[in-house]
This record gives C-alpha cells, sequence and structure tokens, in this order.
C-alpha cells in the first residue's frame, strides 16, 4: 500500500471532510501517499486530482460539504466509464480507493471493482441513512439535528396559530431520516414510505388531539411519500383545522457535522485504513451493534436496509 | 390609565411574548391593571381574556410566537366586528389598547379607534419589516439571522455540487427581508418586487462568475417576486449551471428572538406605556433615526415605507 | 404495577425531561399511574411530590434541564434519611421508582432498595457519561456538541492572535466528555485524568506544531485534571507561545437536548416502563454494544466504567 | 487614492472579515489596489503584507476573527515605532490605511497619522463597543447574541438547582455588553462599572424574589467590575441560596457574525472607501442616530462614551 485516493460521491453530507482528513492523515502517519479525485466518479474519467496531506485537510473538520467536490455521473455508469475510471487509477498507481458516499456510491465502487486491481472501500455517507451494512451513517445524526432545530422553529408558529403542520424531510425513498426525526421531535404524526398509512387514522388522531385540547400539531413526513401538499389538502378538507406544509429542503444537507458524524467518520476512516492496510479490499466499512464493521461490497448491493419499525409504534405512545 | 389590554395580531414573529412580558411587567409597575385577549381580534370579538401580571409573563421572553396566540380574522375588518370589540373593551373597562403585529395590525387599531374611546397604541412585530413609521420591527432581525444561517448551510451543498442555488425568503410583497438577508449572506444576486429585474442581465452576472472561477452561486429572491420555480428553469435553460430552489419558509417566522428584537419590545414597550400614562393614544411606535418615536395611526396607514435601494447597488457590489 | 414514580436527582443533564415525558406517557398508556418527587431526593424525605400525566409532560421535550428540579441531599445518604424515603414510598403505594441521574444516583437508589420493596429502576443520565453498565448517558451527547460549538468560536481567536487555548471541559473524575470532545473538535493535545501525562511531552508536541507553521493550538483538558492555569503557565514558560485558559463551566450542563440525548431517553425510558411491567426491579437500564440492557444496580455500582484509551491514540494520530 | 491598505488590530471581533472583504471589494471595484497587513501593527513594523483582491476575500463573509490575524504591539506605541510604520506605508506607496479595530487601534491610528501623509481611516470593532464616535461597533451585535445563548443554558440549570448564578460577560473597564446581556437576558440583576452597587441592595432584591417564589436568579456582571467571586461568596453568606460562577470568556469574542455585524461591517467600509477617495482622512467612521457618521480621530480619542444609565433602570423594573 503506497499510494491510496479519495473521492466523494454522489450527494453531499456533514462529515465527509472530516472523513477526507481522517484518511488523509491517517494513511500520511502510516507512510503512505494520499491524492483526491475531484467531482466524484467524474474526476476518475478525467484524471481531475489533487495530492492531499496533512496541511492540506487543515481546518475542514467543522465544514460542511465536501471539499473535494461531489457530482451525480451518467458517464460512469456505463462499462466504457468504468473502464476508463480504471486506467486512472492505473495512471496514477492507485494501490486503494477510499468511496465516501451513499448507496449509490457503494454501488459505484462496486461495478468498478471489477474493472481493477486497485482495493476499493466505501465509507458511508450520507443523510439518508439507506446504507445495507451499518446503522448509522456519516452524516445522519447532524441531518436529525438540523430537522429537529426546524422544527423546533416551526412549532412556535404551529401553537401561537392553532395549526397543523406538515413538515416534509429528505430520506429519498426511504424513511429513516423521518423516523429518527418525528420521534425525537415529538410529532403527533410520522409517515414513512415503508408503511402504508390511512388517512381516515391520521384525521382520526388529529380530531381525538382537538378534543384533548392539543389544538396543534406537527406531523413529519419523509419525501419519499411523494404528497405532502396532496395531504395538506385533504386534511383540511376533513379536519376542523388549519394545514401549512414545510419543505426543509436543502437545510438539511449542510451544516457543520456534529459530534456524532465526526466520530463516525474518524472511526470508519481509521477502519478503512487498517483494512488496506492489511490487503484487503472491496469491503463498506459500517457500524454494527457498536462495533466498526464491514461487510463486502457485494453484499452491501444485494441487500436492502430495514426500518425499524418498532420505533413507529414507539413514537405514537410517546405522541399521546 | 388604571387598566390596559394586549392583544398580538396577524402573523407571529419573534420577540412578540418579549413585549408582552415588557408591557405587562412596566404598567404593572405603574400600578396599571393588565389583561391579554387571546388569538387575536378574535379574542376581543367573543371577550376571550386572560388576566396578566409580573408572574403570568415569567419565563416567556426567550420564547418565539405569542403566548396569547394570535389568528387572521375576517368579522373584524367589518363594521359590525369593530363595534363588537369596541364594546368587549369597554365592558372591560380597558382605557388602553396595545395591539402587537404588524401592517395589518396597525390598520386594524386604527380602524378600531373610530369606534372606542379606548386609547390605542400599535406595538410594530413582524418579520416583514414593512410597517412605515419605523424603520425596524420586532422580530425582523430575528428572521434575517435565521435566514442567514440557512443561507450558510445551503452553501455547503452549492459548493460542493457547483450549483447555483435560489433561495426564497418571506417578506409578503416587500422586500425588507430579500435585500437585508441577501446583503448579509453574500448573495451573488438580489431580487426584490420594488426593484424590476432583467432576466438577461441575471444570465450575464452568472456567466461572468463562472468565466471568474466562481462556479457556485446564491440568489436571494423574495417571496414577493412570485416566479420563484419559473425562474429556476429559464436559468438553467439559458446559463450552464444545475439550479436548485429552497423556499425557507415557516422556520423564518419562529425561534428565539434575537437580542436586537428583544431589545426593540423592551423599548417600544416602555414607549407605549409612557404614551398611555400621559393620556396619549392612537400612535404607532417605532425606531427611527436611532430613537424611539411614535407617529400618528393615521399617518403610519396612509402611507408605505420606501425600500433603501441604495443598498442594492452596494450589495452589488460587494458581490463581485 | 398500579403507581410508579419519578425523581432526578443530581447534577442536571439534557434530556431528563424528555425521561420524564416518556415514562408518563408510556405508564400511562399501560394504565399506569404516575407521580413525580420534587427537587430530588430531598422530594422523597419530605414527601414532595406532583401528579403526572400526557398533559403535564406537554411541551417539555426540548426543553434543557428538570421540571421536577434536582438537588443534592445529604440527609439520604444516612440510614435514617433512606428509611424516611422508604415509608415515604409506602405512603404513597409507589409499586416502582425511576431514578434519572449519574452515577450518584444509580448508588442511591441501590442503597434505598434496601429499605423497601417498591421495585428501584435506574436511568442514566449524565453529561459527565461515568456510568457502568451504559456506553452513553443521557444528555452526554448535548454536552459533546455543546463543547464543540463553543471551541470552534475559541478557534476563531486563537487562530487570530495565533495563540494556545487550553479548554477545560467538565466531567468530575473522569475524562469521557474531554476526550470526545478533544476528538471530534481536532485538538492538538488532549488530557483525561484516566492517562498520565508528561508535561515535556506537551512542550514538545506545541514546538512541533510552531515548527511546521501551525500557529495556534487547542488543548482540551478534562477538569478531573485539576491544574488548568498551572499548566497554562507551565507551557508560556516554556514555549514560545502566548496562552489563554477557556472554562466551559455551566454551558455544558444547558440547552436543548440534541436527538441522540432524546432518542436514548424515549428508548431507556420504554426498558424501563418495560421491567416494571415485568415486575423486575433494582436494575439500570443502559446501552450496550448499541442494543438496550439492563444490569444489576449492584453490578454498577461495583465496577467502575473504563475509558477507551485507544481513542487517544487516534485522536494523537489525527491532530498531525 | 491608488493604494490602501488595512490592518486588523487588538482584540479580534466577529465582523472583521466581512469588513476585509468590503473594503477590498469597494476598493476594487473603483480602481484602486488594496494590500493587508498582518499581525496587526506588527504587520506594520515589519512590512509584513499581501495583496487582497476580490477572490483572496472570497469565502470569508461568515468567519469570526480576522484573516491577517492580529496582535497587541508594544513597540508600535513609542515614537520610533511609529516612525519605522510610516515608513513601511511610504515604502510600499500606502495612500490610505483603514485600521480595523477598538478604541486602543483608533489611539494607534491617530498616534500614527501624525508621522505620515497616509490618509488614516479608524472602523471600529470590538465586542466591547467601548468606542467614542459610534453607537454600535462591528462585532458587538454579535458578542450579546452569543452572551445569550449561553445564559440560556445556564438558565436550565439555575431553574432545575434554585440556584443563583453570576454570569461574568466581557467588556474591559466599560459595562456596554453586560448592559446589552443584562437587559436582553432577562437578569435578575445587572453590574456595570460605571455605577456604583450596593451589596446590601443586592441581598435584598434575591430575598424578595425568594418570597415572591422565585427560586432561581441570573446575575450578569461586566468584568469590568473585577470581583465576580467575591461578590458569589458575599452572597451565599447573606442570602439563603446557594451561588454558582460562570465566566462566559472568550466564547464571547468568536463565531459567525450576525446581520447586524455584518451590515454595519458593509456600511462602515463603503463610509471608509467614499472618504478615502474623497482625499478625507484621519477619521473615525461611525453609526449615530441610525446614520453612517465620521468623526476626527482626535475628537475620538480624547472623548469617553457614555453608557446609557437609563436602561439600567428599564432593566430593573423589566425583572420584577
Amino acid at each position: 500500500m503506497k499510494k491510496i485516493a479519495i473521492v466523494t460521491s454522489g450527494g453531499d453530507a456533514p462529515g465527509m471532510n472530516a472523513a477526507i482528513r481522517a484518511l488523509t492523515r491517517l494513511a500520511t502517519w502510516s507512510g503512505v501517499e494520499v491524492i483526491g479525485f475531484q467531482r466524484g466518479w467524474e474526476g476518475l474519467l478525467h484524471n481531475n486530482c489533487m495530492k492531499l496531506d496533512s496541511r492540506a485537510v487543515s481546518g475542514i473538520l467543522h465544514l460542511g460539504g465536501t471539499i473535494l467536490r461531489t457530482s451525480r455521473c451518467e458517464e460512469f455508469k456505463r462499462r466504457a466509464g468504468l473502464e476508463k475510471a480504471a486506467e486512472t487509477l492505473a495512471k496514477n498507481d492507485v494501490d486503494g480507493l477510499v468511496v465516501i458516499g451513499g448507496d449509490g456510491s457503494a454501488r459505484g465502487a462496486n461495478a468498478l471493482s471489477r474493472y481493477t486491481d486497485t482495493l476499493m472501500i466505501a465509507l458511508p455517507a450520507s443523510i439518508d441513512n439507506d446504507v445495507y451494512g451499518t446503522e448509522e451513517t456519516i452524516g445522519f445524526d447532524t441531518a436529525v439535528n438540523t430537522a429537529l432545530v426546524e422544527i423546533n422553529k416551526i412549532r412556535d408558529t404551529a401553537v401561537s396559530h392553532e395549526r397543523t403542520f406538515i413538515v416534509e424531510v429528505m430520506g429519498r425513498k426511504r424513511g429513516f431520516l423521518a423516523l429518527e426525526v418525528g420521534l425525537t421531535a415529538g410529532a403527533e404524526i410520522i409517515l414513512v414510505p415503508e408503511v402504508k398509512y390511512d388517512r381516515e387514522k391520521i384525521y382520526e388522531t388529529l380530531r381525538k388531539n382537538a378534543a384533548k385540547g392539543k389544538r396543534s400539531s406537527i406531523i413529519v413526513v419523509a419525501e419519499g411519500i411523494g404528497e405532502t401538499r396532496k395531504l395538506a389538502e385533504d386534511i383540511e378538507r376533513n379536519v376542523n383545522t388549519e394545514v401549512r406544509v414545510s419543505i426543509l429542503g436543502y437545510v438539511q444537507r449542510g451544516g457543520s457535522p456534529t459530534a456524532r458524524s465526526r466520530l463516525l467518520a474518524n472511526l470508519f476512516a481509521e477502519k478503512a485504513i487498517d483494512l488496506l492496510l492489511d490487503g484487503i479490499g472491496n469491503r463498506l466499512v459500517g457500524i454494527q451493534r457498536g462495533e466498526i464493521t464491514s461487510i463486502s461490497l457485494e453484499e452491501a448491493c444485494e441487500n436492502q436496509k430495514p426500518l425499524n419499525i418498532d420505533m413507529l409504534s414507539l413514537a405514537e405512545r410517546l405522541a399521546t
């Protein structure tokens, strides 16, 4: 292991810079050279890279986003793209490539591994937390806390105007973010794509709350539900309450990473470098039952991470 | 002056509670009794009120929203509604009524003043800052800072993905919030309803920035512009950049008031009580040229507050 | 299980209110009555209690501190005090008592269990994280994040003035908080009571950093080290750098709990109620290897939680 | 006016970077070259400077501290130092020098003006707000808000433990920061160096509050009082309350500038460049009665800014 490369790919997540810093410093400490490809897979296609050393990653630990930039890259999904990327790795004598990103990045790393001898390691970083093989991704804790702070502000208006607010959070097709946000924000109702919901039951809950004197409610909805505004109209038509919609949007992606997102970045990076120094590749690093682990990229890509449905029922009992 | 009443009306703004606290404590200090009408003008129509004293307003200084609740009330806009409200004031022996709210609340106070002998004082509180007679409203500084923090987060993603972001802020039909947010956030472009804008000039600016190596831009748009999404599409079609839209929405209304919003609340409240103790009513309290002042409700309602257009040109020079 | 009581004891921690809310609502859901003793053990001694139901714990999820108040109570440490507390429990027909607090609270619960048949459950809540039987206490994650935000601010001044800052964080006699804060803040040096430190090595590190062009450093010190100011003087005398001390102090105790502190509060509460409904007592609830577990109070009190020393060495390699 | 220089001096304040950015961009816009001297006056003594242009000040608007660094410089206070600084200005053909800093920086600029033809402009930036000639300094609003957030956290513990907290804020020998923080935080008592205080009156107030059922109090003390810990002991001895001390310290200096601190930085910078382009120097820029103004450096240095004592009495009435 003489030289490793780092690339950040897909949507940015808070803590990506912490991971870049940790990977660079731990590799350098072990006498391994480090380069970074810029703008995601696109940088591999066009050999767009920069040298990284301890000074280059100074002062980035607390920054959101990624200093390596990122992008979504269609060309990389085709065979020609993968071959071109493999060539870049060979040209630069890269022994190990660490890909920091979400579900799609792991898939990309897995696909690329068939065209190159460079060892691939995927570090899960995503605000969606939808990566199989890890209970938590880098950036997830930050996004949950950001959403919490926003909902606290929205509750001021909800209570003052005695309104129902539907707050849509990110999460792509999954409900990890919505579930954790809803549970910790004390949302009266939580809707996730993994569980079918019944409009009548929602109306019922809101009516019961009103009867108990609870004159404002927060409904946290995962974007994957895909009909936030329609739902708002339906509720307004069926329940005697004003409904407002707030789509949190891109603010959930940014911001300084929380301690936990930074900690995961550090621990995942340590594991990644350890694996590479041991000559092990094609793994996705993760945390499982409180321990830093790794599984094969193959396994990570073939499975779908289950949502903890029990937490939904806990949330329901807590919102009474 | 034996008894005053407080009402919060229209959209909630951070610092309304600080004003309620200050009014209550300063009145009590001077031996004046205080009651609060609940849910805005509606509370006056239905004689929905509560006693307020020093203990009742304890621990609310830092809370967003309004403990008196608020609403928008159609009935109050008609003669019958105003007469009913005047009756409630008479029934409760209210000598002075302090209305905390925005532009519409001042109009309401002015209209009501024709039907009652109760002295009316309007305390401008609004995140829109669109009240004539005061350079700044209670809550405006908080909303500006909230938007700043959000834009900081959005910039992480904008830079990492090298995208253009259009951030829509509140302000109803006016551009006060957008201008101050845009200037202090370092937005590359600011669009306000008061100034006609030229799409071609926007494209030009973005192309020039790209040529200079500035690969991400923030455009702050007032909601009053009314075509944020259309603009995004047009830019994407005409400039070689990915565009994303973020509508900050209700988070701008909530949150703990900043020091400045609290300070204004305290100083406006002091002035209001001073006026009432002097037997003066039908005034809107404000800050002008750094001093706490008041103008007649009549004057406040007949004029439109001008936007400081010079600041737009300053912002343009600063964004180079 | 017909009636349970809740008490918060020792130093307050963010998330205590979330735990009170969750315990109350989950118990109520299962048809169990809930009361709360006020001001810690003192409330048990003087039968100072209040009824708790779903409405009583509404709107407290996001609040720091504890609505039940807390105190340190000397009398409770003596036999007479414990007997008196046991009597109060009997008098109120309390079947289960949940004690929310740190190390000392667990000890108190254990001692009290010898004098009463009421089932005891300890819920670990402490910013110090020094409770055996759980990897993390309620409030710890919040305190770490609070300290991070503070250090971010201090770094502005450290860099601008090219100074060395010693930041003292809480943690009583242990280094859990200092270690996690130091690691995630990117501190150049971390000092914890569990590891002997060598002044010469500190001077050496600072001199090396200066030689590399790093002109400002942050040293995170656990309060348990007990000689922060002396250390500052020694460094200033031995290394060519200005040193400033910042003792974060009580701000670390307060603030709205983070998502993680709230989540732990919810999950610990669920476990506590489950245990009590099963007729099991004298347990300390915790999280171990990512799972919610419980151990006997006896075991919790007899053992000392070890600090993960490997993380110190990781921090060192990351600070290069 | 072909070339201007910028220097930041004395203690750092949030918004200094915003001022550097605005000065650089506005000067560049007008075709004026810009350089920055590093590490305060020391940079002038040792001709330690860097070129500044629009790109060099990109991405710094929201950062605390100063990218030009700062220092306190003894040599500069002597005649030889001032002559050396004047030589550096001549050597670099600097037509105008903008000094960003507090009271001491204005004095330095005034002293230097006697040795050089370079036009001097002082931009007041200080968290202490103790500069004559401006109602508000860059950074003051940020420091007030930072202290507010801290006190909010401390209040959680104060209330939970029913304690009295003495919170010491910065401000050097003046009480501007303490007064504004105390007033907007709702402190029960505020102590500033400008007003003699009576220990007995403090005890009396605390006893009265206790009698009214207010079991926790916050006392905000300016560091200029100089006996915070002694006061704590005295109170504990004379009033039946536990007292804790929290010294906010350096966190008040750092952090991202608030909207208002950024706005002042922009407006002050605009005025400074306007003055220089008009060939006017030896002025201190400020805000007075809501307008951007300037006074002579001479006048600024000879006068002492008065504290608004009326606000203390307002705070007292509000804390009942």
